[in-house]
């Protein structure tokens, strides 16, 4: 079965294999496995030993953004959003409840937001502490330039958050050279393609100091989850951790490593989507995004404008050849979308658009190949 | 290796092979799992479909806590904790820090919370509305009544939050008998012999909707949760969750009902402490509780008095004879811990004691057996 969902996603068997012992997470050998991953999260994220600190949290994407908007944010604060999409409307609520107050910055819909504007709106509004941004909206499919956007933030002289969860591994990212990012948050079950289950944040070092005692929350806390890391060991995770996820995540960074890291992981997610954009258009199908602004982790395809279209009698289908997708959208209108990341290739795209035209022929919907 | 910390713990390989599988949440077999997984944690905790609702949560059990506390206890309400140990004391700072206020009742080491107290010190305070109990507190390893506290906070007209992390699956629990109980968490990686990683509240579904708006964060409200699966189906999962660690919890129920539920799970586990127990007993160590408060989760065990104890090598010597305990105790004194739980035997706990022995014969400790 290939799943082409954006995250969870389809996995080497190594990394399947890795999750499948039974785990003592206060075992030296696992605290040994932990600070390796700590490590190497802030290699790739371009994080400086001292300067920047890799945090494991457990669970999801929306718990390290919580976690990062509780301690970065000072309660009451406020926080520009650029309105990217389903998941900064996310973002949105979860500072919202939280008891930050959000300033939405509009984006048109299918536009990438702007670093003119966000300088602008920052600077128009004195109040206004931190910039959020989503790097790649899963919801459009839309990436956004995150370091021109932080590099604008940066120029009003205000703080940023990443939400980097679909993004880190696949888009270039460098946080040491962003000193105005307090924090990126991630998860495992993305784009370095390990389990769902463990999600991790990189963040300076210094405002982790500065901002201790804010988050109103343990769990939350980074400040607090740091702190731990340096009283008890980088290998010692608070509470108990997801520790199948982690390691099935060590598992999934040697083979990061091996494919040559993210410069090597975006030509592959990229060829993906380009096999699959074409290989849809080609069926006579209209991907939702010009491919100016379509971002290489999630293709959103428009429904066929046909009677006998049903989206989850289209996925059934497809299941039913062995690709597996959402039986959801997130776009204004009907549409499909299928996932580009994973440990996938372009052939198993072109395999993916073949069980795409079967599975509409099933539906009685015909497509310009097989017509 | 055995695992023998009081969770995550030693697992049937049949649980460890069902996490070893790519899977996506959205997916209606996924769906399926998820609902049944609920109704079955529903049933074994007593539960009243429509009355009760149980509730997922990625994570850890602190997180179940935090949500809990921040659901059911409105902000700046007041909560007594029997001062139980180190668990309680988590307890009470996920509280604190969520802007709660703890009121301790002070409980004796090595004794069980007396319910007459609790119910005295509930009568003496209206201000309390809530009181939180431990069921088993594993950092002594006393099982503390907590059906009997929680009547006694009934009979004091206040309502009650469980923290039966370690406790479900093995301690009775039945909340339909017990009106007075808003919410009862537990995790996937302790009795129920799951992986770590998923973590579950089952609660009255009268204080979800009375609650609901209180928790000041999305992630932690588990009116949020209730009220996501009304309207998406008791198979959608809010937000991505740690689909492994639940299919393998999925496993992991079967094999509890194989063997015949809470009651055969905690003849077995009962039956384990007492071998491990009357083991180390003969080999000349002391436990540390009596065998009257001494639950069967886990078994605290003092520290020989001898200039070679060092428990970091007796961990490693213990593990290099594959039995694999915590580094670390939680005792007043120096002790070490050994879990009773998981898929493990007497015969097995018989093997760790000879393991034990050994052990302190590699440091050159002397054991009443070997001498």
């Amino acid at each position: 079965m290939l799943l082409l969902t954006p995250g969870p996603v389809t996995t080497n068997p190594a990394v399947r294999a890795a999750a499948a012992r039974d785990l003592a997470p206060w075992d030296n050998d696992f605290r040994a496995m932990l600070s390796r991953v700590r490590d190497r999260v802030l290699a790739i994220a371009g994080g400086r030993p001292g300067e920047h600190a890799a945090l494991p949290l457990q669970g999801c994407g929306h718990f390290a953004l919580e976690a990062a908007v509780r301690t970065f944010v000072p309660p009451g604060g406020r926080m520009l959003l650029p309105s990217t999409g389903q998941y900064a409307d996310r973002l949105r609520r979860l500072a919202a409840e939280a008891g930050r107050t959000v300033v939405s910055l509009p984006v048109p819909d299918g536009s990438a937001a702007n670093p003119a504007e966000v300088q602008a709106a920052l600077e128009a509004d004195p109040s206004i502490g931190h910039a959020a941004l989503v790097y790649s909206e899963t919801s459009t499919g839309v990436v956004h330039d995150v370091p021109a956007l932080a590099a604008a933030a940066g120029r009003a002289g205000r703080r940023v958050i990443v939400d980097a969860v679909s993004a880190f591994g696949a888009l270039p990212f460098d946080i040491g050279a962003l000193p105005m990012v307090d924090s990126m948050a991630f998860t495992s079950g993305k784009c370095i393609e390990g389990l769902p289950g463990a999600a991790f944040t990189v963040a300076r070092v210094d405002r982790l100091l500065a901002c201790a005692g804010q988050a109103a929350s343990w769990s939350f806390d980074l400040s607090d989850i740091y702190e731990h890391g340096v009283r008890n060991g980088a290998g010692s995770h608070r509470f108990t951790p997801v520790a199948q996820a982690l390691a099935a995540f060590d598992a999934a960074l040697d083979l990061f490593d091996a494919e040559g890291g993210q410069p090597a992981r975006l030509a592959r997610y990229t060829a993906n989507m380009q096999t699959l954009r074409d290989g849809v258009r080609a069926l006579g199908l209209q991907p939702c995004l010009p491919l100016e602004v379509q971002g290489p982790i999630v293709l959103n395809v428009h429904a066929p404008h046909d009677p006998a279209w049903d989206l989850q009698a289209f996925v059934d289908a497809l299941k039913a050849r062995g690709v597996l997708i959402s039986n959801f959208y997130n776009t204004a209108t009907p549409s499909f979308r299928v996932g580009c990341i994973g440990a996938v290739t372009p052939d198993d795209m072109r395999g993916a658009v073949a069980a795409i035209g079967a599975a509409l022929s099933d539906l009685g919907i015909q497509t310009r190949r097989a017509a």
